[in-house]
C-alpha cells in the first residue's frame, strides 16, 4: 500500500468513526428494531438455523392463511417440534402458556404482519404518502417500488403497466405542491425531480425468454416505453431496477437501447442499477460510463450490494453454471468501492447514486469524492425504508442528500420482500447485524475490505464422491443463440436424411422406405428411413448374439470408459442434436437441450455407477470362506425407445444394457428414427465393437414384436405406452423352444399424473410449475402434469391465474425460439387428441383453448375445469397438451382423487403446511413426488425416474437400482480352508 | 505368588537355562531346517503372509500333479503374481533367472518333496524301519504313526485296519531282534513296549455320526478291538491318537470303555492324548484320572499343545459354536503345566507322557516331577519326528526318555502333514520359532505362562456391524439328543395333527380334507388338511387387501420387531419343529434343523435389512433441493412355498412380504402342510395383526391358480418347479378386470447342477462334498448336485472313492439318527425317480443303486458313470438320489457341459489351481457357485442364494437385494427454496 492509499484509508477509517460517533446517541431497539417482538425473532434466527427457517417459511405461508384455525395450525407445524428452543411469544401461541392459544395466535398474526409494516410504506399510494412526505419533513427523499407477484401472464404484465402509469400520474400531480428541499430536490447542477419511481422490467411482460432474446426485448421496450415518455413529461425520475442475474443483461441491454431513442436521449432522469456482488459488475460499470460518454447526456446508476446472493448461488449451483456473485462477501465490498471511484471519476458522464447501509462503504464513497473535489451535493446515498435508521439521521444531519428505497404494496408479495430483509438482517455477514447485534469493534467495522483479500472462483471444487449433472445451455449468451441459428441452419440443409439399418457395423437397407416429416411443417420430410424387415432383425439378433462373449468379458471399466467417450461426443455435437429434434419431433430449443444433457447424464452415471458395481461385493465375515456377491451381464438386449424423449431414452436404456455387458439391439420409435441413427453414428465413433449395438429401425408390429418373442431375448428395456408395454411383458413370458432363460422386462409406461394445490400454496409457484409441467413439450412427456387437484378454497384464485398464464404462451413452430409450445409428433397423435379434446368440451367445462398455426401438427393448449375425477378425460392419458381441473373439498379428498387412477408414474404437491407435506408424502401413490415444484424435468442421479401400478415395473432409471436390473447377481464362495489353514481375509 | 511357587519357577528357569546352554554347540541349521532351500523356505514364509498362504498351498496340492508342466503352471499361478517378493530360488523356476524353468522346476519339485521327508519316516514301514533303528542308537524310541487319506468309505476303513494290523504284525516281529535300551525301553517299574503305535480312530469308520452316537461308538469299539487285541498279544504300546475337537468326546468314551472291558482292563500299555490348548482338558485329565483310580490298571495320556489351532477356531467361528481352544498361546501353555503337575500328582493311577517342543514347558514337567520325588525314568518326553533336534539330543544327554512320533506313510496325505508342521514352525507363537527364528531372549523363552496371564473367552464379541447366523444344534451334546428324543416321541402322540385355514386371524375348515402321510412309513397319518376352496382364497384375498392399509403405515421398525419375535419363537421350538419335518417330509434331524435355523436367520436378517432400507437414501447434493429415494410396499403378496424346505422357504418369504409392509397370503406345499401351521401359528403368537398373513393349505391346481389370477395381487413369491414357475409367469402377465398394477413375479425354479472335478482337486474333500450335495435330504434340493464333471485324467480315482463312499451311507427312516438319506417326499415323487433310475439303466452305465428299506418311499442313491453332456439323464431335474457322472477331456470343455443345460442355479468346482478357479468364477454360469467345497446349504446372509436362465428371475433370498423385490423405489423431491432462501441441508 502507497503512502497516499494508506493516508486515504485512515481518512475513511476517520470519517467512518466520526459517522458512528454521531450514531451513538441513538438507542439500539429504535435502529436495528422496531419493537420487542421483532426483536426477540431476530434475535432467535440469529442463534438458531432450524428457527430461521421455519420463522421464515411461516412468515411467506401467513398472508395467504384465511383462518384463525389455519393460522393455529400452521403455527403449530411449524414450531412445535422445536419445544424449548422458541422464544416465550411463541410458547403460549402453541398453547405451552397461560393465555388462550387462540388469543395469542391472534397476537403473534398481529406481530408478524406489523414486522411487514416496518419495511414497506404502505398497501396503497394512498397509504404510502403520508409516509413519503413525513420523511420529506426529516429532508429524506424517496424512490417508490411497487411491489407484486411474479407476472404468469399477459394480463398480469397490463396491470402491472396500469399501476406504475397511475403511480406516476398520481405522485407528480401530489408532487406539484411540494415545497421545494434542497438538500434532496437539488443537486450540484440544479434541481431533481421530487418523485422518483423505480420500475421493474419483469413485472411488464410474462414471457421472457432468453432464447427469443431479441423478440423479448422488443416486447420489453415496447411497454416500458410509455412509462419512461410519462415519467419524463411529468418530469419525474424513473429508475428500471435490477432483479436476479438470468435478466441482468436484458435488462442493461433494454435500458441502454432505450434511452439512446431519440425521444429519451437527452433527459437526466433515468437511471438503472449495478450490483456490486456480481462478478462483472465492474465490467458492467465501465461499459455503462462508455455508453454514457457516447449518449452525451448523463444518466444515473445506483450501486447497490444485492440482495439474491442465496437464490444466486443456489440457481448456479442447480444448473452447474459458473456462480455469478461474489461468494465471499469481502470481495462484494471491496468490489463496490471500486466500482463507486470508477463512477465518481466518471461523474461527468454518468451520476452515481450509493445505496449500502455499511457505513464503512459509505464513508469510502465520500472520501473518494472529496479526493475528486466532487461537491457534496453530487452525491446521493440510498437506503432502505425500515432500515438503518440512525445512520440515514446521521448523514442528513451531515449534509448528504439521502433517499430511501420506499415500496408499496400488498401483503402477500410484500411478504416476499419481508423475507428478503429479514434475511439480510440475519446474515452471518450483514454489517448491520455485526454492528448491532454482535457488538463487532470499530475496527472490525470499519476496516478495508481489500486488506489481504482471498479471492474466490466462480467455480465450484467438485467432489469425487458426487455426480454432476451435464449442465445445460444458457441462451442468454449470445454465442450459444448464434450457434444453435446455425446449427438449425446447416441441418436443415442436409434433410431429407437417409437412415439405414446397421447390424454388425454394417450398413443394410430394406425396399420399405418410412419418410418421416417435420411436424411444425408437415410436408418437410426430414427422413428416409430403412425400415428392417424380419430377416433383418434376425440378422441383429444373431450378430448380438455372436458379440456377447467377447463383449460381457471385456472389462467394466473399458465398457464404462466407452460410455464417457459417447457422452464427450454427444457435447461435442451438442447443437447439431438439438437441431436434429427440433426439426424431426417438433422439441423446442431448450427441451431439446434439456433432453441432450440427459442423454449424456445417463452415460456419465451409468458408467460411474458400473464402475462401482463391478466390485465385488463382500458376503458374509468368516474366516476361512471368502463369499463374493458379484453383477453379471445377461444376454441380448433388446431395446424398443419412444420419440419424445429421442435421444436420452434411447441412449439411456443402450447405455445402460452395453456397459453392463449385455449385446444390444435397438428399435427406435419410428417418429424419431433420425435421431436414434445419430447416436448409432457416435456409438460407431466412440469405439464400441461392431455387433456390441445394433439399430433396427422398424415397425413396432413387425421387428419389434419379432424381438420381444425371439428365443435368445434375454432382456427387453421398454418406454412406451401402456397397451405396448402390457403387450410386451405378456409375450415376453411366452417361453419359446431353444429360449435358455426367462426374460426379464424392464417396462416404462405411461401416466395419468395430478398436481395437488393445497389452500396454503404459493401461486406465484404453483401456476408456473402446472402451466409448464402440462404444456411443455405439448404434454408429450410421461411426466406430463394431466390432472390438477386443486382445493376448493384456492380453487377460483389458482385456475384465474392459471388461464391467464395459459392465454400468454405461444404456440408456434419450434425452430422459432419463442415457441413455448410447438406441435405434437404426428398427424396421428393431432388427430386423437383433437378427438379427446372435442370430446371433452362435450362434456365438461372448456376454461381455454389456445389458438395455434394451421399448417403442422399444433393442438391447441387446453384447459378444462370441475371435471369429476372419475370422467374418462381424468383417468385416460392424453399425451398431449390438455389439463383437466379437478376440485377437492379438502386434502384427504384431493389424495384420494389422486390415487384414483390406474397409474402411479410422476405427481406433485404445491402446499406451505409441513404437515400436509408429510401426509402426501406418506399417501401420494406415486414414481415421482415433487413439493413445491414442476413434476416434470427429472435429473438423472437427482430424481431417479419411474412409476409402478400401471405405469411400470417399478424401474427407476438414473438412480442406483437401475443397472442391476440388465444384471444378474451372482454369489461365488471360496473355501479357503486348506490342511486346516486358511489366510487371513479382510 | 508364594515363597515355594516363586523358587519352583527360579528353578525351572535355571533348568531351562541349562537345556538352552547344553543345545549351544548345535548349529541352527541342522536343528529348525535340514538345509538351506527348507531354511530359506521357512524365512520367507515367517516374513510374507501372502508367500506363505501360496506356499504351503503349493506344497498341498504338489503331490497331485503328475506332469512337469502341470507343474510349471502351478508353480507360476501360485507364485508369479508375488514378482519381486520371492526367493530366488522360486524366480528362476518362474523362467525369471538364468537356468532353463524346466530344470529349475524339477528342482524345486524335489526340495518340496525333500521337505515332506525332513519330517515323514518313510513312505513303507520298509522305508521307516532303518530311520526309527537309527534313532534307537541315539537312544531316541518311537511311536508309529500311519498317515493317511481322510476315510470316505468304508472299504477305505477296511483298508486302514488291515495296515494297522499289518504294521502291528511286522514291527512286532522286527522288534524281537532288537536289544534293550535300558534309558528308553524301561520305566521305574520294569520294562517298556519296544513298539508303540499310534492309531486314528476316524481312520476306522467312515459313518461316524454325532447323532448317533452310540451306534458310532459301537462300531468304532468293534474296529479298534482287534488292533488293541492284536497290540497287547504282541506286548505292544497301542495308543489312541486324539484329533479335531468334534471326535473328542467320542474319543474318550471309546478309549475309556474299551479298556474297561474284561480283556483289556489289566493291560498297562494304552495310552490317549489329551490337547491342553482345549478348554475343556484339564476337567478331561481329571475326569481320567478318576477313572483311571476306578481302573486300577495305570494307562498312559501323552499330554500336547494341540496342532489343529487354526482349524477348531475357524469352524467354530463359522458354526456359531463356542470356540473350544484357548485363543491365547499363554493359556494353552499355562493350562498344560497345571495338567503336568495334576497328572505328576496321580502318576500312581495314570502315565504322563510329556509331548512339547518347548524347552520352557518340559523344565516345568520335570521340575513337578522332581519336587513329588518321581524318579527321572518315570518321565517321558515325546517329540515330533524331524523337529527339535537339539532339544531331543539334549534331553537324551540328561537321560531322559525321549519318544519321537514318527509318522510313516504316502506322500498325498503326508503333504498335509508337512503343512500343519509348517503352519507350527512359523506360526507366529510358535517356540521354536521364537527360539531360533526371531532370537527371543532366554527370559522371554523361559518366563512362567502364568505370570500375568490375561484370560479369554470362548465366545466371540459380536460386531453390530454383522449378521450371525443361528448356530445349528451341535448333536455331539447329548442334552439335545436327549431332547430330540424327547420332541420326536411327543409330537407322535399328537398325530394325526388337524391344519385348517386361516383367515383375517379367524380359523375357517373346508369339507376337503387331505391326509398328509410320513414318507418314512407310508401307513402313518402325520396331518389331516383342510383344503381350501376357491371361496375361501377369495376370503383371504379381501382379508390381505383390508389389512394393508394399516400394515403398510406400521413402521418398518415395528414390522421388523415382529420379525425377530417370530425367530425368538422358532428357537424356542426348535426340536418340536424339527421334529414336525422328521415326520411330515421325511428329513433327517440335523438336515430340518438347518431349515429351522435357516428360517430364523431369515427372520433376523430381513428384519435387520429392513431397519436399514427404511431409510431414505439422499440422492443428489445441491442446494435448495432435498431429493429422497425411499422403498414403499406393493401390496397383496401371494407366496406359494415348496415342502423340500418346508419351513425356510415359506417363512422367508412370508418375512420378506410382511416386513417391506406387504400383507400376504400364503399358500404351502400340500406335502408340508402341518409345517406352514406351525409357521402360522408362531406367526399369530408373535403379534402381527390378524389379515396381514393368511394360511391357505390347498392344491396349487385350484386355489395357487386362483391367487396367481387374482386382480388384486400385487406380487408372487414363488419355490418351486420350472413348469409351475413359467406357468405362474404367464398367467401373472394376464391383466384382469380392475387389476390396479402390473404384477411382480419372484420366481425360483429348478437346477440341473453340476461339479467339475479338476485334476488338481482334493479328493478327500471333492468326494465328500459331491457326496453330501447329491444325497442329502435324497437330492431333493434345487441346490442338488445331479451332475459331476469329472476331468479326464482324475476320472477313476475320484469315481471310485465316491462310489466307495456311496456305497458306505445308511438310507433308514429318518427318525433314526443313523440315516444319512431317508425317503423322497412322497409316492409320485418315488415314482418318477424309480422310472427315471429305470431309465437310466436302460441307456448309461450305472456305477452304484444302493439298497433301501422296502416300507416307505425310499429312492436308492444312484450313479451313473459316462453319461453324456446331453443325455436326458445329465439334462433333466430329477430331484432324487441320482448322480450322473460326465467325463471331460479338459477344463474347456467342462465348462460347456457345465454350461449347457437351460438351467444356472448352484455348481461348483473342486481345484487346487488359482487359474483354474478365476476361469470357473468368470464362465461358469450359475446363481450360486461354490469352490472346493459342497454345492448345498447355502447360509443367509454368507451366501445369498438363487439361479437365472430357467432356474429362476435372478432374485438372491438372503441377500442384499432380496427385500427391494418386494417394494417399489420412489422418489421424493422437494424444492427448499422459497423467497429465494432454502435451510442448509447434510
Amino acid at each position: 500500500m502507497n503512502d497516499t492509499s494508506s493516508q486515504l484509508q485512515s481518512q475513511i477509517v476517520a470519517r467512518g468513526e466520526e459517522i458512528l460517533k454521531r450514531m451513538e446517541g441513538q438507542s439500539k431497539a429504535s435502529i436495528f428494531s422496531k419493537d420487542f417482538w421483532y426483536g426477540s425473532i431476530m434475535e432467535w434466527s440469529m442463534k438458531n438455523d432450524k428457527f430461521k427457517t421455519n420463522m421464515f417459511r411461516f412468515v411467506d405461508v401467513l398472508p395467504s392463511i384465511n383462518s384463525g384455525d389455519e393460522f393455529s395450525r400452521h403455527l403449530k407445524e411449524y414450531f412445535s417440534e422445536d419445544g424449548g428452543a422458541l422464544p416465550p411469544v411463541f410458547n403460549v401461541g402453541l398453547g405451552l402458556g397461560a393465555l388462550a392459544p387462540s388469543l395469542m395466535a391472534g397476537a403473534i398474526r398481529k406481530n408478524v404482519m406489523g414486522m411487514a409494516k416496518i419495511f414497506i410504506t404502505g398497501e396503497t399510494p394512498d397509504e404510502a404518502l403520508p409516509v413519503l412526505k413525513k420523511a420529506r419533513k426529516n429532508k429524506m427523499t424517496f424512490t417508490v417500488d411497487i411491489l407484486g407477484e411474479a407476472t404468469l401472464s399477459e394480463k398480469e404484465a397490463q396491470n402491472y403497466s396500469s399501476k406504475y402509469m397511475e403511480l406516476i400520474n398520481w405522485l407528480a400531480k401530489d408532487a406539484q405542491s411540494w415545497e421545494e428541499i434542497p438538500q434532496i430536490d437539488r443537486d450540484h447542477e440544479g434541481p431533481l425531480p421530487k418523485v422518483n419511481v423505480s420500475v421493474k422490467m419483469t413485472a411488464l411482460y410474462s414471457q421472457i425468454k432468453d432464447l427469443a432474446w431479441d423478440e423479448s426485448k422488443k416486447i420489453l421496450k415496447d411497454r416500458m416505453r410509455p412509462i419512461f415518455r410519462l415519467g419524463m413529461e411529468k418530469g419525474l425520475f424513473i429508475n428500471l431496477d435490477m432483479e436476479q442475474y438470468s435478466v441482468k443483461h436484458l435488462t442493461l441491454e433494454v435500458f441502454t437501447e432505450l434511452i439512446s431513442e431519440p425521444e429519451f436521449k437527452n433527459y437526466k432522469f433515468f437511471g438503472v442499477v449495478i450490483q456490486a456482488y456480481l462478478r462483472d459488475s465492474f465490467a458492467d460499470v465501465r461499459s455503462l460510463t462508455e455508453f454514457a460518454q457516447k449518449r452525451g447526456t448523463p444518466f444515473w446508476v445506483r450501486l447497490v450490494k444485492g440482495a439474491y446472493w442465496d437464490y444466486e448461488t443456489i440457481e448456479a449451483e442447480q444448473r452447474g453454471w459458473p456462480i455469478p456473485v461474489y461468494t465471499n462477501k469481502l470481495e462484494s465490498d471491496a468490489n463496490y468501492e471500486a466500482c463507486a471511484k470508477y463512477l465518481l471519476e466518471n461523474i461527468k458522464f454518468i451520476r452515481p447514486a450509493f445505496a449500502s447501509h455499511n457505513v464503512r462503504t459509505l464513508s469510502a464513497c465520500m472520501l473518494y469524492a472529496e479526493k475528486l473535489n466532487i461537491p457534496k451535493a453530487a452525491l446521493e446515498f440510498q437506503m432502505l425504508y425500515g432500515m438503518a435508521e440512525p445512520i440515514k439521521k446521521t448523514l442528513v444531519d451531515m449534509g448528504y442528500r439521502m433517499r430511501e428505497y420506499a415500496p408499496v404494496g400488498e401483503l402477500i408479495p410484500g411478504m416476499a420482500y419481508l423475507v428478503r430483509r429479514l434475511l439480510e438482517n440475519t446474515s452471518n455477514e450483514s454489517w448491520l447485524r455485526g454492528k448491532f447485534a454482535d457488538g463487532k469493534t470499530t475496527s472490525e467495522l470499519l476496516k478495508d475490505p481489500a486488506q489481504s483479500l482471498q479471492p474466490t472462483s466462480p467455480f465450484l471444487v467438485q467432489k469425487e464422491s458426487h455426480f454432476y449433472n451435464e449442465p445445460l445451455l444458457d441462451f442468454a449468451v449470445k454465442t450459444d443463440r448464434d450457434k444453435m441459428q446455425k446449427a438449425l441452419a446447416e441441418f436443415k440443409n442436409t434433410l431429407p436424411v437417409s437412415v439405414p439399418i446397421l447390424v454388425n457395423g454394417k450398413e443394410l437397407r430394406s425396399a420399405q422406405i418410412f419418410s418421416r416429416n417435420n411436424p411444425s411443417h408437415a410436408d418437410e420430410v426430414v427422413g428416409k428411413i430403412s425400415m428392417a424387415t424380419v430377416e433383418q432383425a434376425e440378422q441383429a439378433m444373431q450378430a448380438a448374439q455372436k458379440a456377447y462373449a467377447p463383449w460381457k468379458h471385456t472389462s467394466a471399466g473399458e465398457r464404462a470408459n466407452l460410455l464417457d467417450k459417447l457422452a464427450d461426443l454427444m457435447k461435442r455435437d451438442r447443437f447439431k442434436l438439438i437441431a436434429t429434434q427440433v426439426f424431426e419431433v417438433g422439441k423446442p430449443w431448450a427441451e431439446a437441450d434439456g433432453d441432450i444433457g440427459e442423454a449424456i447424464d445417463f452415460c456419465r452415471y451409468y458408467a460411474r455407477h458400473m464402475r462401482e458395481l463391478q466390485k465385488p461385493q463382500r458376503v458374509g465375515h468368516l474366516p476361512g470362506e471368502v463369499s463374493q456377491y458379484i453383477y453379471k451381464s445377461r444376454g441380448v438386449t433388446v431395446v424398443i425407445a419412444p420419440w419424445n424423449f429421442p435421444l436420452a431414452i434411447l441412449a439411456g436404456m443402450v447405455a445402460a444394457a452395453a456397459v453392463t455387458g449385455n449385446t444390444v439391439v435397438m428399435k427406435p420409435a419410428e417418429q424419431s428414427s433420425v435421431v436414434a441413427w445419430g447416436l448409432m453414428k457416435m456409438i460407431q465413433e466412440a469405439g464400441f465393437p461392431a455387433g456390441v449395438v445394433n439399430f433396427l429401425p422398424g415397425f413396432g408390429e413387425e421387428v419389434g414384436e419379432y424381438l420381444v418373442n425371439h428365443k435368445d431375448t434375454a432382456t427387453i428395456a421398454f418406454t412406451g405406452s401402456k397397451a405396448v408395454g402390457l403387450h410386451i411383458l405378456k409375450k415376453a413370458m411366452d417361453v419359446q423352444p431353444g429360449q435358455q432363460q426367462v426374460k426379464r422386462c424392464i417396462i416404462e409406461m405411461g401416466g395419468k399424473n395430478a398436481v395437488i394445490i393445497d389452500n396454503d400454496a404459493d401461486l406465484d409457484e404453483a401456476v408456473d410449475g402446472v402451466l409448464y409441467s402440462a404444456f411443455g413439450y405439448s404434454g408429450q412427456k410421461c411426466s406430463a402434469a394431466s390432472r390438477v387437484i386443486v382445493l376448493d378454497e384456492v380453487y377460483d384464485r389458482f385456475v384465474d391465474r392459471l388461464v391467464e398464464a395459459a392465454k400468454s404462451i405461444e404456440v408456434l413452430p419450434v425452430e422459432n425460439p419463442k415457441a413455448y409450445m410447438g406441435p405434437v409428433v404426428d398427424q396421428e397423435a393431432h388427430e386423437r387428441i383433437l378427438g379427446m379434446i372435442a370430446d371433452g368440451e362435450k362434456n365438461h367445462k372448456l376454461l381455454f383453448k389456445g389458438s395455434v398455426p394451421v399448417h403442422g401438427f399444433f393442438a391447441p393448449p387446453t384447459i378444462f375445469g370441475d371435471v369429476p375425477g372419475d370422467a374418462k378425460l381424468a383417468q385416460q392419458e392424453v399425451f398431449g397438451p390438455v389439463v383437466t381441473i379437478i376440485r377437492a373439498k379438502d386434502l384427504s379428498q384431493a389424495l384420494t382423487l389422486a390415487n384414483g387412477t390406474e397409474y402411479a408414474l410422476t405427481g406433485g404437491v404445491f402446499s406451505r403446511s409441513p404437515a400436509n407435506i408429510a401426509r402426501v408424502k406418506e399417501e401420494f401413490e406415486v414414481g415421482n413426488l415433487y413439493i413445491n415444484r414442476g413434476i416434470t424435468g427429472a435429473m438423472v442421479n437427482r430424481h431417479p425416474f419411474g412409476g409402478f401400478k400401471m405405469s411400470g415395473v417399478g424401474s427407476k432409471t438414473g438412480g442406483p437400482d437401475y443397472l442391476k436390473q440388465y444384471m444378474e447377481p451372482i454369489c461365488v464362495t471360496e473355501n479357503t480352508l486348506r490342511r486346516g489353514f486358511a489366510p487371513l481375509e479382510e
